[in-house]
Protein backbone atom coordinates (compact mmCIF):
# COMPACT_ATOMS: atom_id res chain seq x y z
CA UNK A 1 0.00 0.00 0.00
CA UNK A 2 0.81 3.71 -0.48
CA UNK A 3 0.12 7.15 0.81
CA UNK A 4 -1.93 7.96 -1.78
CA UNK A 5 -3.89 4.39 -1.61
CA UNK A 6 -4.04 5.17 2.24
CA UNK A 7 -5.29 8.78 2.11
CA UNK A 8 -8.56 7.01 0.19
CA UNK A 9 -9.16 5.18 3.42
CA UNK A 10 -10.03 8.38 5.34
CA UNK A 11 -11.35 10.55 2.31
CA UNK A 12 -15.05 9.71 4.05
CA UNK A 13 -13.81 10.82 7.52
CA UNK A 14 -12.15 14.12 6.79
CA UNK A 15 -13.78 15.40 3.79
CA UNK A 16 -12.64 15.36 -0.19
CA UNK A 17 -12.36 18.93 0.00
CA UNK A 18 -9.59 18.70 3.03
CA UNK A 19 -7.96 15.83 1.07
CA UNK A 20 -7.79 17.33 -2.14
CA UNK A 21 -4.29 19.53 -1.91
CA UNK A 22 -0.88 19.73 -0.50
CA UNK A 23 -2.57 22.48 1.67
CA UNK A 24 -5.36 23.39 3.37
CA UNK A 25 -7.38 26.43 3.62
CA UNK A 26 -9.00 29.02 6.42
CA UNK A 27 -11.41 32.01 4.68
CA UNK A 28 -10.12 35.47 6.61
CA UNK A 29 -12.59 38.27 7.03
CA UNK A 30 -10.49 40.59 4.48
CA UNK A 31 -11.29 38.15 1.24
CA UNK A 32 -8.07 36.97 1.65
CA UNK A 33 -7.05 33.27 2.69
CA UNK A 34 -5.05 31.47 4.86
CA UNK A 35 -3.38 28.74 3.83
CA UNK A 36 -1.45 25.98 5.73
CA UNK A 37 1.09 23.16 5.12
CA UNK A 38 2.14 20.01 7.22
CA UNK A 39 5.01 17.91 6.05
CA UNK A 40 7.31 14.91 8.04
CA UNK A 41 10.64 14.22 7.27
CA UNK A 42 13.27 11.86 8.89
CA UNK A 43 16.48 10.73 9.00
CA UNK A 44 15.82 7.39 7.02
CA UNK A 45 13.87 8.07 4.48
CA UNK A 46 13.93 11.56 3.69
CA UNK A 47 17.64 12.97 4.28
CA UNK A 48 20.47 11.97 1.63
CA UNK A 49 23.69 10.52 3.54
CA UNK A 50 26.43 13.37 3.85
CA UNK A 51 23.53 16.41 4.09
CA UNK A 52 24.72 18.69 6.75
CA UNK A 53 22.17 19.55 9.61
CA UNK A 54 22.29 22.92 7.94
CA UNK A 55 20.55 21.79 4.89
CA UNK A 56 18.10 19.46 6.89
CA UNK A 57 17.20 22.61 8.27
CA UNK A 58 16.79 24.29 4.65
CA UNK A 59 15.11 21.58 3.55
CA UNK A 60 12.49 20.75 6.45
CA UNK A 61 11.10 24.63 6.12
CA UNK A 62 11.22 24.48 2.10
CA UNK A 63 9.37 21.38 1.14
CA UNK A 64 6.67 23.00 3.23
CA UNK A 65 7.11 26.61 1.50
CA UNK A 66 7.18 25.26 -1.80
CA UNK A 67 3.17 24.05 -0.73
CA UNK A 68 2.59 27.00 0.26
CA UNK A 69 3.83 28.60 -3.09
CA UNK A 70 1.90 26.04 -5.23
CA UNK A 71 -1.13 28.74 -3.51
CA UNK A 72 0.17 31.47 -5.07
CA UNK A 73 0.41 32.67 -1.18
CA UNK A 74 2.89 34.68 0.49
CA UNK A 75 4.60 32.47 3.47
CA UNK A 76 4.63 34.41 6.98
CA UNK A 77 4.93 31.70 9.54
CA UNK A 78 6.59 28.24 10.27
CA UNK A 79 6.33 26.14 12.88
CA UNK A 80 9.19 23.93 13.32
CA UNK A 81 8.51 19.71 15.94
CA UNK A 82 11.94 18.70 16.48
CA UNK A 83 12.03 15.17 17.54
CA UNK A 84 15.76 15.12 18.19
CA UNK A 85 18.26 11.89 18.52
CA UNK A 86 21.17 13.84 19.94
CA UNK A 87 20.30 17.50 20.97
CA UNK A 88 23.66 19.00 19.78
CA UNK A 89 21.65 18.55 16.32
CA UNK A 90 19.14 21.13 17.19
CA UNK A 91 21.38 24.45 16.55
CA UNK A 92 23.15 23.82 13.10
CA UNK A 93 19.72 22.47 11.97
CA UNK A 94 17.53 25.85 13.23
CA UNK A 95 19.93 27.37 11.38
CA UNK A 96 19.02 26.27 7.81
CA UNK A 97 15.24 26.56 9.24
CA UNK A 98 15.59 30.33 9.71
CA UNK A 99 17.86 30.70 6.94
CA UNK A 100 15.14 29.20 4.41
CA UNK A 101 12.68 30.97 5.92
CA UNK A 102 13.80 34.31 6.04
CA UNK A 103 15.08 34.43 2.25
CA UNK A 104 11.61 34.04 1.49
CA UNK A 105 10.35 36.06 3.49
CA UNK A 106 8.68 34.30 6.49
CA UNK A 107 9.29 33.70 10.24
CA UNK A 108 10.14 30.66 12.46
CA UNK A 109 7.25 32.07 14.85
CA UNK A 110 7.60 28.62 17.17
CA UNK A 111 7.43 24.96 17.68
CA UNK A 112 8.07 22.33 19.95
CA UNK A 113 10.88 19.92 20.78
CA UNK A 114 10.73 16.43 21.93
CA UNK A 115 13.79 13.57 22.10
CA UNK A 116 13.13 10.76 19.88
CA UNK A 117 14.92 7.64 18.59
CA UNK A 118 15.12 9.13 15.16
CA UNK A 119 15.64 12.43 13.90
CA UNK A 120 12.45 13.58 13.02
CA UNK A 121 10.90 16.96 11.80
CA UNK A 122 7.83 18.39 11.04
CA UNK A 123 7.24 21.70 9.30
CA UNK A 124 4.09 23.38 9.86
CA UNK A 125 3.60 26.53 7.00
CA UNK A 126 1.15 29.48 7.05
CA UNK A 127 0.90 31.75 3.75
CA UNK A 128 -1.96 34.38 2.99
CA UNK A 129 -3.33 35.02 -0.44
CA UNK A 130 -5.58 37.32 -2.30
CA UNK A 131 -9.13 34.88 -2.51
CA UNK A 132 -9.23 35.87 -6.20
CA UNK A 133 -5.47 34.72 -6.92
CA UNK A 134 -5.79 31.38 -4.80
CA UNK A 135 -4.60 28.44 -6.88
CA UNK A 136 -5.47 24.49 -6.30
CA UNK A 137 -4.79 21.39 -7.77
CA UNK A 138 -8.44 21.48 -8.98
CA UNK A 139 -9.51 24.45 -11.54
CA UNK A 140 -7.61 23.32 -15.01
CA UNK A 141 -9.87 23.64 -18.11
CA UNK A 142 -9.57 22.04 -21.35
CA UNK A 143 -7.93 24.64 -23.85
CA UNK A 144 -5.24 25.99 -20.94
CA UNK A 145 -1.65 25.49 -21.22
CA UNK A 146 0.07 23.10 -18.90
CA UNK A 147 3.68 24.79 -17.54
CA UNK A 148 6.06 24.13 -15.59
CA UNK A 149 8.78 25.98 -13.76
CA UNK A 150 13.02 24.98 -13.65
CA UNK A 151 14.29 21.56 -14.71
CA UNK A 152 12.23 18.68 -13.44
CA UNK A 153 14.79 15.69 -12.83
CA UNK A 154 17.73 17.99 -11.21
CA UNK A 155 17.10 16.80 -8.21
CA UNK A 156 17.30 12.82 -9.00
CA UNK A 157 20.00 13.86 -10.59
CA UNK A 158 22.08 15.15 -7.76
CA UNK A 159 20.81 11.98 -5.72
CA UNK A 160 22.56 10.05 -8.35
CA UNK A 161 26.08 11.27 -7.51
CA UNK A 162 26.19 14.09 -10.17
CA UNK A 163 27.63 17.06 -8.14
CA UNK A 164 26.03 19.49 -10.42
CA UNK A 165 23.48 19.25 -8.87
CA UNK A 166 24.00 18.77 -5.42
CA UNK A 167 22.52 21.91 -4.34
CA UNK A 168 19.09 21.38 -6.03
CA UNK A 169 18.86 17.98 -3.99
CA UNK A 170 20.19 19.44 -0.65
CA UNK A 171 18.87 23.55 -0.42
CA UNK A 172 15.98 23.52 -3.02
CA UNK A 173 14.67 26.43 -3.87
CA UNK A 174 10.98 26.87 -3.31
CA UNK A 175 9.30 28.95 -5.85
CA UNK A 176 7.71 31.70 -3.67
CA UNK A 177 8.07 34.66 -5.89
CA UNK A 178 7.31 32.48 -9.38
CA UNK A 179 3.89 31.24 -7.44
CA UNK A 180 2.83 34.92 -7.09
CA UNK A 181 3.26 36.00 -10.41
CA UNK A 182 1.72 33.09 -11.62
CA UNK A 183 -1.06 33.29 -9.76
CA UNK A 184 -1.69 36.56 -10.69
CA UNK A 185 -1.06 36.10 -14.29
CA UNK A 186 -4.21 34.23 -14.09
CA UNK A 187 -3.71 30.40 -13.45
CA UNK A 188 -6.03 27.89 -13.12
CA UNK A 189 -4.57 25.80 -11.09
CA UNK A 190 -0.87 24.96 -9.68
CA UNK A 191 0.87 22.29 -7.01
CA UNK A 192 4.40 21.78 -7.31
CA UNK A 193 6.19 18.69 -8.44
CA UNK A 194 8.27 17.45 -5.44
CA UNK A 195 6.48 13.84 -6.00
CA UNK A 196 7.35 13.99 -9.39
CA UNK A 197 6.39 15.56 -12.46
CA UNK A 198 4.40 12.27 -13.98
CA UNK A 199 2.66 11.55 -10.55
CA UNK A 200 1.74 15.46 -10.62
CA UNK A 201 0.29 15.44 -13.41
CA UNK A 202 -1.84 12.53 -12.82
CA UNK A 203 -2.80 14.12 -9.27
CA UNK A 204 -3.91 17.51 -10.88
CA UNK A 205 -5.69 15.51 -14.09
CA UNK A 206 -7.87 13.89 -11.25
CA UNK A 207 -8.24 17.03 -9.10
CA UNK A 208 -9.31 19.39 -12.39
CA UNK A 209 -10.98 16.65 -13.90
CA UNK A 210 -9.60 17.16 -17.37
CA UNK A 211 -6.52 15.76 -19.16
CA UNK A 212 -2.89 16.65 -20.33
CA UNK A 213 -1.73 15.76 -24.16
CA UNK A 214 2.47 16.49 -23.72
CA UNK A 215 4.45 17.11 -26.73
CA UNK A 216 7.86 15.86 -25.13
CA UNK A 217 9.75 17.84 -27.94
CA UNK A 218 9.20 21.00 -25.47
CA UNK A 219 10.77 19.11 -22.46
CA UNK A 220 13.62 20.64 -21.62
CA UNK A 221 15.64 18.23 -20.19
CA UNK A 222 18.45 18.07 -17.20
CA UNK A 223 21.71 17.77 -18.81
CA UNK A 224 23.25 14.40 -17.09
CA UNK A 225 25.64 12.24 -16.82
CA UNK A 226 24.43 9.12 -16.22
CA UNK A 227 21.20 7.77 -16.38
CA UNK A 228 18.19 8.68 -18.71
CA UNK A 229 17.42 12.71 -18.83
CA UNK A 230 13.74 11.38 -19.50
CA UNK A 231 12.99 9.29 -16.65
CA UNK A 232 14.76 11.86 -14.35
CA UNK A 233 12.54 14.59 -15.74
CA UNK A 234 9.34 12.51 -15.55
CA UNK A 235 9.74 10.49 -12.38
CA UNK A 236 12.35 11.82 -10.47
CA UNK A 237 11.16 13.71 -7.18
CA UNK A 238 12.71 16.14 -4.89
CA UNK A 239 12.77 18.89 -7.20
CA UNK A 240 10.26 22.12 -6.26
CA UNK A 241 9.16 23.29 -9.69
CA UNK A 242 5.29 24.21 -10.64
CA UNK A 243 3.20 22.65 -12.69
CA UNK A 244 0.42 25.02 -13.65
CA UNK A 245 -2.28 25.44 -16.40
CA UNK A 246 -3.44 28.98 -17.60
CA UNK A 247 -5.57 30.29 -20.18
CA UNK A 248 -2.73 30.76 -23.03
CA UNK A 249 -3.54 34.21 -22.78
CA UNK A 250 -2.25 34.55 -19.47
CA UNK A 251 1.00 33.90 -20.66
CA UNK A 252 1.65 37.09 -22.36
CA UNK A 253 3.77 38.99 -19.95
CA UNK A 254 4.31 36.17 -16.70
CA UNK A 255 8.14 36.98 -16.15
CA UNK A 256 8.94 33.61 -14.88
CA UNK A 257 10.44 30.86 -16.58
CA UNK A 258 8.37 27.83 -17.74
CA UNK A 259 8.08 25.15 -20.06
CA UNK A 260 4.88 24.84 -21.90
CA UNK A 261 4.63 21.22 -21.83
CA UNK A 262 1.21 20.90 -23.72
CA UNK A 263 -2.29 21.63 -23.57
CA UNK A 264 -5.19 20.56 -21.22
CA UNK A 265 -7.61 18.61 -23.02
CA UNK A 266 -11.68 17.52 -21.26
CA UNK A 267 -10.95 13.62 -21.23
CA UNK A 268 -9.22 12.73 -17.73
CA UNK A 269 -5.81 11.02 -18.42
CA UNK A 270 -2.13 11.85 -19.06
CA UNK A 271 -0.61 11.45 -22.72
CA UNK A 272 2.85 11.96 -23.92
CA UNK A 273 3.33 12.21 -27.72
CA UNK A 274 -0.17 10.54 -28.24
CA UNK A 275 0.62 7.56 -25.91
CA UNK A 276 -0.29 6.77 -22.22
CA UNK A 277 2.12 8.22 -19.50
CA UNK A 278 3.53 5.60 -17.20
CA UNK A 279 1.40 6.64 -13.85
CA UNK A 280 4.17 6.52 -11.17
CA UNK A 281 6.39 9.12 -9.06
CA UNK A 282 7.83 9.33 -5.33
CA UNK A 283 5.34 7.50 -2.46
CA UNK A 284 5.95 6.37 0.91
CA UNK A 285 5.26 2.44 0.82
CA UNK A 286 4.22 0.05 3.60
CA UNK B 1 19.80 18.63 28.96
CA UNK B 2 16.61 18.58 29.21
CA UNK B 3 14.24 20.82 26.36
CA UNK B 4 13.60 23.54 28.61
CA UNK B 5 17.81 23.83 28.54
CA UNK B 6 17.50 23.03 25.06
CA UNK B 7 15.59 26.01 24.03
CA UNK B 8 17.51 28.46 25.96
CA UNK B 9 20.26 27.20 23.28
CA UNK B 10 18.01 28.91 20.10
CA UNK B 11 16.49 31.56 21.79
CA UNK B 12 19.16 34.23 20.24
CA UNK B 13 18.25 32.58 16.74
CA UNK B 14 14.54 32.13 16.90
CA UNK B 15 13.77 35.44 19.12
CA UNK B 16 12.53 35.66 22.40
CA UNK B 17 9.20 36.49 21.83
CA UNK B 18 8.67 33.21 19.44
CA UNK B 19 10.18 31.16 22.25
CA UNK B 20 8.43 32.52 25.33
CA UNK B 21 5.06 30.36 24.88
CA UNK B 22 3.29 27.51 23.51
CA UNK B 23 1.69 29.24 21.21
CA UNK B 24 2.70 31.27 17.98
CA UNK B 25 1.18 34.92 16.97
CA UNK B 26 -0.14 36.62 13.89
CA UNK B 27 -2.09 39.69 13.52
CA UNK B 28 -4.40 39.47 11.34
CA UNK B 29 -6.23 42.97 9.54
CA UNK B 30 -9.14 42.55 12.01
CA UNK B 31 -8.01 43.30 15.35
CA UNK B 32 -7.73 39.25 15.80
CA UNK B 33 -4.73 37.68 16.52
CA UNK B 34 -4.28 33.94 14.60
CA UNK B 35 -2.68 31.58 17.05
CA UNK B 36 -1.02 28.17 16.07
CA UNK B 37 0.46 25.47 18.00
CA UNK B 38 2.22 22.24 17.38
CA UNK B 39 2.98 19.26 19.20
CA UNK B 40 4.90 15.88 18.30
CA UNK B 41 3.98 12.87 20.44
CA UNK B 42 5.19 9.26 19.66
CA UNK B 43 4.74 6.04 20.62
CA UNK B 44 7.53 4.86 23.05
CA UNK B 45 7.64 8.40 25.35
CA UNK B 46 3.41 9.54 25.20
CA UNK B 47 1.45 6.90 24.55
CA UNK B 48 0.82 4.78 27.76
CA UNK B 49 0.21 1.02 26.95
CA UNK B 50 -3.32 0.13 26.84
CA UNK B 51 -4.23 3.04 25.01
CA UNK B 52 -6.06 2.79 21.96
CA UNK B 53 -5.73 4.21 18.23
CA UNK B 54 -8.92 6.16 18.84
CA UNK B 55 -7.42 7.56 22.11
CA UNK B 56 -4.23 8.07 20.59
CA UNK B 57 -5.73 10.33 17.90
CA UNK B 58 -7.76 12.26 20.61
CA UNK B 59 -5.11 13.12 22.55
CA UNK B 60 -2.75 14.36 19.65
CA UNK B 61 -5.72 16.85 18.95
CA UNK B 62 -6.07 18.00 22.24
CA UNK B 63 -2.91 18.56 23.22
CA UNK B 64 -3.11 20.88 20.52
CA UNK B 65 -5.95 22.47 21.13
CA UNK B 66 -5.12 23.27 25.17
CA UNK B 67 -2.38 25.50 24.19
CA UNK B 68 -4.99 27.22 22.00
CA UNK B 69 -7.65 27.29 24.72
CA UNK B 70 -4.63 28.60 26.64
CA UNK B 71 -4.75 31.99 24.70
CA UNK B 72 -8.55 32.40 24.93
CA UNK B 73 -8.60 31.44 21.36
CA UNK B 74 -11.08 29.46 19.68
CA UNK B 75 -9.69 26.39 17.61
CA UNK B 76 -10.29 26.56 13.93
CA UNK B 77 -8.65 24.18 12.40
CA UNK B 78 -5.84 21.33 13.00
CA UNK B 79 -3.51 19.63 10.91
CA UNK B 80 -2.19 15.92 11.38
CA UNK B 81 1.15 14.89 10.17
CA UNK B 82 0.87 10.83 10.88
CA UNK B 83 4.01 8.78 10.66
CA UNK B 84 2.76 5.02 10.67
CA UNK B 85 4.46 1.94 11.61
CA UNK B 86 1.49 -0.05 10.52
CA UNK B 87 -0.78 1.22 7.79
CA UNK B 88 -3.96 0.16 9.70
CA UNK B 89 -3.70 2.13 12.19
CA UNK B 90 -4.37 5.38 10.34
CA UNK B 91 -8.14 5.24 10.33
CA UNK B 92 -9.18 4.73 14.08
CA UNK B 93 -6.44 7.08 14.88
CA UNK B 94 -7.99 9.78 12.45
CA UNK B 95 -11.66 8.28 14.09
CA UNK B 96 -10.23 10.04 17.58
CA UNK B 97 -8.70 13.29 15.96
CA UNK B 98 -11.58 13.97 14.18
CA UNK B 99 -13.92 13.51 17.07
CA UNK B 100 -11.95 15.36 19.10
CA UNK B 101 -11.78 18.49 16.41
CA UNK B 102 -15.13 18.54 16.20
CA UNK B 103 -16.08 18.07 19.43
CA UNK B 104 -14.48 21.35 20.31
CA UNK B 105 -15.60 23.42 17.09
CA UNK B 106 -12.24 22.93 15.16
CA UNK B 107 -11.48 20.76 11.88
CA UNK B 108 -9.47 18.48 10.51
CA UNK B 109 -8.19 20.47 7.40
CA UNK B 110 -5.28 18.20 5.98
CA UNK B 111 -2.21 16.52 6.77
CA UNK B 112 0.56 14.39 5.89
CA UNK B 113 1.23 10.52 5.72
CA UNK B 114 4.40 9.17 6.21
CA UNK B 115 6.38 5.64 6.35
CA UNK B 116 7.72 5.76 10.47
CA UNK B 117 9.55 2.73 12.23
CA UNK B 118 7.61 4.69 15.32
CA UNK B 119 4.31 5.77 15.40
CA UNK B 120 5.05 9.66 15.16
CA UNK B 121 1.96 12.48 15.14
CA UNK B 122 2.62 16.21 14.90
CA UNK B 123 -0.73 17.93 15.34
CA UNK B 124 -0.54 21.75 14.65
CA UNK B 125 -3.29 23.80 15.29
CA UNK B 126 -4.97 27.22 14.49
CA UNK B 127 -7.22 29.43 16.40
CA UNK B 128 -8.73 32.84 16.74
CA UNK B 129 -9.03 35.31 19.38
CA UNK B 130 -9.60 39.11 19.55
CA UNK B 131 -6.88 41.45 20.29
CA UNK B 132 -7.74 42.35 23.50
CA UNK B 133 -8.71 39.01 24.84
CA UNK B 134 -5.35 37.64 24.04
CA UNK B 135 -3.71 35.55 26.85
CA UNK B 136 0.02 34.67 26.96
CA UNK B 137 2.59 33.44 29.68
CA UNK B 138 3.59 36.82 30.18
CA UNK B 139 1.13 39.56 31.64
CA UNK B 140 0.72 38.79 35.34
CA UNK B 141 0.78 41.72 37.66
CA UNK B 142 1.70 41.79 41.18
CA UNK B 143 -1.89 41.64 42.90
CA UNK B 144 -3.64 39.16 40.55
CA UNK B 145 -4.85 36.29 41.96
CA UNK B 146 -3.55 32.91 40.74
CA UNK B 147 -5.87 30.34 39.74
CA UNK B 148 -6.15 27.09 38.02
CA UNK B 149 -9.17 25.13 36.73
CA UNK B 150 -9.68 21.51 37.29
CA UNK B 151 -8.14 18.83 39.65
CA UNK B 152 -4.26 18.78 38.69
CA UNK B 153 -2.72 15.34 39.08
CA UNK B 154 -5.87 13.48 38.03
CA UNK B 155 -3.82 12.32 34.73
CA UNK B 156 -0.96 11.33 36.81
CA UNK B 157 -3.26 9.15 39.21
CA UNK B 158 -4.68 7.35 36.54
CA UNK B 159 -1.41 6.69 35.27
CA UNK B 160 -0.44 5.14 38.18
CA UNK B 161 -3.35 2.62 37.74
CA UNK B 162 -5.90 4.31 39.34
CA UNK B 163 -8.79 3.33 36.92
CA UNK B 164 -11.38 6.41 38.03
CA UNK B 165 -8.77 8.71 36.08
CA UNK B 166 -8.31 6.86 32.95
CA UNK B 167 -10.58 9.03 30.89
CA UNK B 168 -8.23 11.90 32.42
CA UNK B 169 -5.03 10.08 31.05
CA UNK B 170 -6.32 9.24 27.74
CA UNK B 171 -9.15 11.02 26.63
CA UNK B 172 -7.83 15.02 28.30
CA UNK B 173 -10.57 17.39 27.86
CA UNK B 174 -9.16 21.10 26.55
CA UNK B 175 -10.65 23.63 28.54
CA UNK B 176 -11.72 25.64 25.10
CA UNK B 177 -14.81 27.66 26.56
CA UNK B 178 -13.04 27.91 29.86
CA UNK B 179 -9.97 29.55 28.05
CA UNK B 180 -12.40 31.77 26.27
CA UNK B 181 -14.25 32.87 29.35
CA UNK B 182 -11.45 33.33 31.17
CA UNK B 183 -9.76 35.60 28.57
CA UNK B 184 -12.95 37.57 28.57
CA UNK B 185 -13.43 38.02 32.46
CA UNK B 186 -9.90 40.06 32.21
CA UNK B 187 -6.89 37.29 32.74
CA UNK B 188 -3.81 38.88 32.63
CA UNK B 189 -1.85 35.21 31.78
CA UNK B 190 -2.47 32.34 31.06
CA UNK B 191 -0.83 28.90 29.91
CA UNK B 192 -2.01 24.99 30.82
CA UNK B 193 -0.41 22.96 33.16
CA UNK B 194 0.43 20.14 31.03
CA UNK B 195 3.63 19.66 32.03
CA UNK B 196 2.75 20.04 36.02
CA UNK B 197 1.41 22.83 38.18
CA UNK B 198 4.97 23.26 39.81
CA UNK B 199 6.70 23.74 36.34
CA UNK B 200 3.92 25.81 34.62
CA UNK B 201 3.72 28.37 37.94
CA UNK B 202 7.34 28.70 37.10
CA UNK B 203 7.47 29.29 33.58
CA UNK B 204 4.58 31.89 34.05
CA UNK B 205 6.87 33.48 36.76
CA UNK B 206 9.77 33.56 34.56
CA UNK B 207 7.73 34.92 31.49
CA UNK B 208 6.06 37.44 33.75
CA UNK B 209 8.84 38.47 35.71
CA UNK B 210 6.17 37.77 38.79
CA UNK B 211 6.06 35.77 41.76
CA UNK B 212 3.69 33.50 43.17
CA UNK B 213 2.60 32.95 46.69
CA UNK B 214 0.54 29.96 47.11
CA UNK B 215 -1.50 28.46 50.28
CA UNK B 216 -1.50 24.57 50.43
CA UNK B 217 -5.00 24.80 52.61
CA UNK B 218 -6.84 26.32 49.15
CA UNK B 219 -5.32 23.41 46.89
CA UNK B 220 -8.43 20.69 46.20
CA UNK B 221 -6.23 17.55 45.96
CA UNK B 222 -6.95 14.64 43.96
CA UNK B 223 -8.77 11.92 45.75
CA UNK B 224 -6.22 9.22 45.20
CA UNK B 225 -6.24 5.48 46.18
CA UNK B 226 -2.26 5.48 46.36
CA UNK B 227 0.50 8.05 46.79
CA UNK B 228 0.67 11.20 47.50
CA UNK B 229 -2.20 13.71 46.66
CA UNK B 230 0.15 16.63 46.64
CA UNK B 231 2.48 15.03 44.81
CA UNK B 232 0.17 14.40 41.77
CA UNK B 233 -1.12 17.81 42.11
CA UNK B 234 1.82 19.92 41.92
CA UNK B 235 3.71 17.72 39.97
CA UNK B 236 1.93 15.20 37.83
CA UNK B 237 1.82 15.94 33.74
CA UNK B 238 -0.71 15.41 31.25
CA UNK B 239 -3.51 17.46 32.98
CA UNK B 240 -5.48 20.13 30.53
CA UNK B 241 -6.40 22.51 33.50
CA UNK B 242 -5.86 26.23 32.64
CA UNK B 243 -3.31 28.09 34.76
CA UNK B 244 -4.59 32.08 34.66
CA UNK B 245 -4.00 35.33 36.68
CA UNK B 246 -6.47 37.45 37.01
CA UNK B 247 -7.13 41.46 38.94
CA UNK B 248 -9.59 39.84 41.73
CA UNK B 249 -12.61 42.14 40.88
CA UNK B 250 -12.44 39.53 37.43
CA UNK B 251 -13.18 36.90 39.12
CA UNK B 252 -16.91 37.92 40.12
CA UNK B 253 -19.30 36.39 37.36
CA UNK B 254 -16.18 34.15 36.07
CA UNK B 255 -18.80 31.06 35.12
CA UNK B 256 -15.80 28.37 35.41
CA UNK B 257 -15.13 26.25 38.14
CA UNK B 258 -11.60 26.83 39.45
CA UNK B 259 -9.52 27.42 42.22
CA UNK B 260 -7.36 30.14 43.65
CA UNK B 261 -4.15 29.31 44.81
CA UNK B 262 -2.50 32.02 46.00
CA UNK B 263 -1.71 35.78 44.56
CA UNK B 264 0.51 36.99 42.72
CA UNK B 265 3.78 38.99 44.18
CA UNK B 266 6.76 41.39 42.35
CA UNK B 267 9.43 39.25 43.30
CA UNK B 268 10.30 36.69 41.28
CA UNK B 269 9.85 32.83 42.73
CA UNK B 270 7.40 30.52 43.69
CA UNK B 271 6.37 29.67 47.32
CA UNK B 272 4.18 27.39 48.87
CA UNK B 273 3.22 28.40 52.51
CA UNK B 274 6.08 30.54 52.92
CA UNK B 275 8.75 27.70 51.57
CA UNK B 276 10.33 28.26 48.28
CA UNK B 277 8.37 25.31 46.34
CA UNK B 278 10.56 22.31 44.64
CA UNK B 279 10.81 23.51 40.55
CA UNK B 280 10.35 20.05 38.45
CA UNK B 281 8.18 18.59 36.59
CA UNK B 282 7.68 16.74 32.84
CA UNK B 283 10.56 17.28 30.44
CA UNK B 284 12.34 15.51 27.81
CA UNK B 285 15.27 14.33 28.54
CA UNK B 286 18.67 13.58 26.33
Amino acid sequence: MDDRALLDTIRDLIGTEETADDCASFELPDSTILVSSTDMLHETTDFPIGMTEFEKGWMSVAVTLSDIASCGAQPIQVLAAVGLDDPKRLVPFMEGAVSCAKRFGAKIAGGDIDSHREFTVVTTGFGIVDKKFYCRRSGASAGDAVCVTGTPGCAMAGLNGDERYRAHLLTPVPQVEAGQLIARAGASSMMDVSDGLAISLYDMSEASNVGFELDSSRFKLPDVSSGSAMEYYLYGGGDFGLLFCIPPAGLSGLDVKYTVLGNVVSEKGVWCDGKVLEKRGYAHHW
